[in-house]
Formats: C-alpha cells, sequence, structure tokens
C-alpha cells in the first residue's frame, strides 16, 4: 500500500508536472513539453485523428496548434484532481483556452483532460492524455460553447 | 516499487473490469455498470455537459443510452493498455459501438474511452472515466467516421 506521506509527495510531484505544462502552453514552448511525454506516449487529441502514437506525432500537434494562435494562448486550469500510487498515477482537469488565431476567430473554449503518469528513475512522466470537448448528438456539431 | 507479479495480478483484475463492463453493456444492464462507479466518480462523456458527478449521474446517463437503441448495442474493444500499480491504475482503449437506433439512425463510431481506478478494499472500481470523439475544427463536426 502506499503510505500517506508518499501519496502527498507523488501529488505534489504531479501538481508541478501541471504547472508546468500550463507555463511552457504559455511560451508556446514545444520541446519543454514533448519532453515530458514518455517513449511510447499514446493521444487522444480533441482534433483527428483517433490517436497518436510517440512524442514525434506529439510535436508536430504542438507546432501545429501553437502556429494557429496569433499571439499568447490562454489555458486556465479548473477542477483538477490527482490520484497517485508510488508508481503509477491519473490526473484530469477541465481548462479554458482563450486566444485570437491566425485566421482571426477568437477562441473561448473549455475542453477534458484526462492524463495517465508513471514514475520512471524518481521522475514522473505522462504515458497517455485524452482530451475532448462533448458533441450535441442531434446537430452531430461539437460542443464549443459550454461553460463548468 | 510494485513487484512484475502483482503488475501482471492487477492488471489481470482490471482486465476482467473491462471484460464485465463489455458483457454488461451487451446486457444493458445499467445496475452492474453503476456498481464499478466510486463514490465521486468523476465522468467526461462523449455528450455533454462537461461533467458529470456521481453514480446517480451515470444511472441516468445509461438509461438514456441504452434506451436509444431498439435492439442490443455492440461493443468492441481495440488497442486496450492497461497500466497498474498496486493500488491506482488508469487504462485506455477504443471502442466500436454499433447498432440501431428507436429513430431508425444506424450507429457505426469509433470511440476513445480512459479510465482512472483504485483499489478499494482488495477491488478495483472505476474512479475517473473520460469518452470521446474527436472534432474536425474547420465545420465544427464531431468525427464520428473515423476508423483506427
Amino acid at each position: 500500500m502506499t503510505s500517506a506521506s508518499n501519496t502527498t509527495k507523488n501529488e505534489d510531484q504531479i501538481h508541478a508536472v501541471i504547472d508546468d505544462r500550463v507555463r511552457a502552453i504559455g511560451d508556446k514552448a514545444v520541446e519543454a513539453l514533448v519532453a515530458k511525454a514518455a517513449p511510447g506516449f499514446v493521444s487522444f487529441d480533441a482534433l483527428p485523428p483517433l490517436q497518436r502514437i510517440g512524442s514525434e506525432a506529439i510535436r508536430t500537434r504542438l507546432q501545429e496548434w501553437f502556429g494557429w494562435y496569433d499571439g499568447p494562448i490562454g489555458y486556465e486550469v479548473r477542477d483538477l484532481r490527482i490520484t497517485a500510487g508510488d508508481d503509477v498515477a491519473f490526473a484530469h482537469y477541465l481548462y479554458h483556452v482563450t486566444g485570437r488565431m491566425t485566421n482571426g476567430n477568437e477562441v473561448d473554449m473549455w475542453v477534458r483532460t484526462t492524463m495517465g503518469l508513471q514514475k520512471t528513475e524518481g521522475a514522473w512522466v505522462i504515458t497517455h492524455e485524452h482530451n475532448s470537448v462533448p458533441f450535441d448528438a442531434e446537430s452531430g456539431k461539437a460542443s464549443i460553447d459550454l461553460t463548468p
């Protein structure tokens, strides 16, 4: 069993991973984000395809995402919950992404994130991530105007 | 650290949780599915809202989902990966959902699932689940025609 003090320590470490991520997105720091993805990382992203595998796929996706924005990307995390064992953990949160795209469109949308992590050589790395918005079954449209 | 034999045992137990789920969906067995959801369960579902919390919310959602189908629901799991520690685990997979709805529409769609689990009193329960399809940024439509 995992002791209470280790659980707190691991939760704090994963909280730091997520804080680092928020900063890296603000800085559009692709390599800092790629460095947290384990080899064999499996991504279920908000945009197609169904899944991407490996850090090279993540790099390409981040470059594309950051390139769409004319200026900074707002990324506000809410309702973060971290569940940590000794060497396996998962976390989930909602995030509010905002900003102006190069095509002039304003983005202002809430997205759900779940991540799976493993501790390797004393450090937590992300081995799986799932980002999405729900969709409306009647219209078939993504529900990009929901708020928590 | 988690021993290799315990990891295998825990992975086998979680595999059984997922096998049970597939059977319960085939049987439209709402209560069998609700029983695997921990108190405080957080669901990020393929349909709105952004999140649902608690087993009562899950029960309502399952009853609605099963009620839409005229006859059986096909639910085929693919690319399942389980990452298990001693008392915290996560799993992810793609599933192919098929069937005929009461409004005559045929469903034939691939969906992504991530689940977070905790071992409580020797048994794994699901504390978090995230189901989604991606969406097309140009059209704003959910991408319900993707295949792995």
